[in-house]
């Protein structure tokens, strides 16, 4: 799988109104010619492409900052709308669905873009959705990319999955891009903002062993709840975690 | 204010059947001479304690692993039941409610003990409800304490609070304690296992003004929402980010 950082594709530039005028010319609908033309490239090439995202049209007109999965078919497996835009800089309409897909021989995988990494809730139902791998493409250009990858790796050991972040280079983006194991282990990346492409597997045997023997041998956050106990209620969600829902081993 | 590592009072030793008549022998409800001596305590120095967690009786025999808030007064301030020991070395029973508190003139505290700082819905839900520092007594004697200094200093970045992890030192537990402020910076600690301790001032200041200016002076989770947003469905809690009640600045 070739997956590129946010955006890769629409250097949306400085928020004014040219900006908003030029990205709505260029938008297109996912069942576009852009989105036509990368799958082409998919398919030609035989690999699963994440174009990193796309500015999508929706159907009233609305942008949206889309990713899209494309299959070594050329299909569009899954696309994905941000649903945290980094505001106010960006211009999107916030998505409102979480997105998983699966890829036979590699397992289950979700989307997050960016700023959605900020919120631990993404990654929470990612994965209890069951991705055990969460693609997480990036356009940061301002300093706090070292905040976002000590979260990229905390959601990687919280939700015991692979998390792999990867940020635009310089000397538009800052960098920093890396594969985080279940355990937060580093497993590849690039660790500047050189421009650069790095190698790494996406494996969920890596993730139901860490699940099943426990982070550095005995954590085990997804087999806490026992029969009889008491759902844990969560009032900024008005929602509660069921514990007849939550073991993942 | 006097923070203690959890069970500072209760060494709970290795978990077999001896263990649990002992910690059941020992254990005493909130009104019982324990929490008596200790509020003796607080008011004899004129200070806020949180003396780590005991092991708490609860009304039909359970054992709960509580940390207590104790005032100059020498009032029972608040408690917090732990909502998810340790399992399966922990015997206690899981706690149901999230606790909050406030100090005058240093604003809203929320608690959280040990492994319930491995589930980003605590820290949340804590920040949520006002709380602008949160004080995370730990018992961690085992070897992925960095895996959870990684989550501790996430927890402070995502809710931008101040987040106080206090562990035990060698030889029992492996050490390792720090405030984060609301931008993940380490504001001081105590870097290995040696017993000691250490100052912090818990400025809820430094909180607001991160949240108002943005992390790294841009970055700002808790101003998301705007006028005619959607709300977010999150199915592991079967509820919703609401945009009506998120904003917190």
């Amino acid at each position: 799988m070739l997956v590129w950082p946010e955006l890769h594709l629409f250097a949306d530039g400085v928020p004014d109104r040219a900006r908003e005028a030029r990205l709505r010319a260029a938008a297109q609908p996912l069942d576009g010619p852009l989105i036509a033309g990368l799958a082409a490239i998919s398919r030609r090439l035989g690999i699963w492409l994440i174009p990193g995202s796309v500015c999508e049209r929706g159907p009233e007109g609305a942008l949206f900052n889309t990713s899209v999965v494309l299959s070594p078919d050329g299909d569009l497996t899954a696309s994905y709308r941000k649903i945290f835009p980094w505001r106010p800089t960006e211009p999107y309409t916030p998505g409102d669905r979480l997105c998983v897909f699966d890829i036979e021989g590699v397992g289950r995988l979700g989307l997050c873009i960016c700023f959605d990494s900020w919120f631990p809730e993404i990654s929470r139902n990612l994965a209890w959705l069951g991705a055990e791998t969460i693609i997480n493409p990036v356009k940061t250009t301002t300093p706090d990319r070292p905040q976002e990858m000590v979260i990229a790796r905390a959601n990687a050991i919280t939700q015991q999955v692979n998390f792999l972040t990867v940020n635009v280079a310089g000397p538009v983006g800052v960098g920093v891009s890396a594969l985080f194991g279940p355990q937060g282990e580093r497993i590849s990346g690039i660790n500047d903002d050189r421009p650069g492409s790095f190698e790494a597997v996406l494996s969920s045997d890596r993730v139901h062993r860490t699940r099943r023997e426990g982070t550095a041998g005995v954590t085990r956050p997804w087999d806490f709840f026992r029969p009889g106990d008491s759902p844990v209620d969560l009032p900024a969600y008005r929602g509660t975690i069921d514990p007849a829902s939550w073991n993942r081993i």
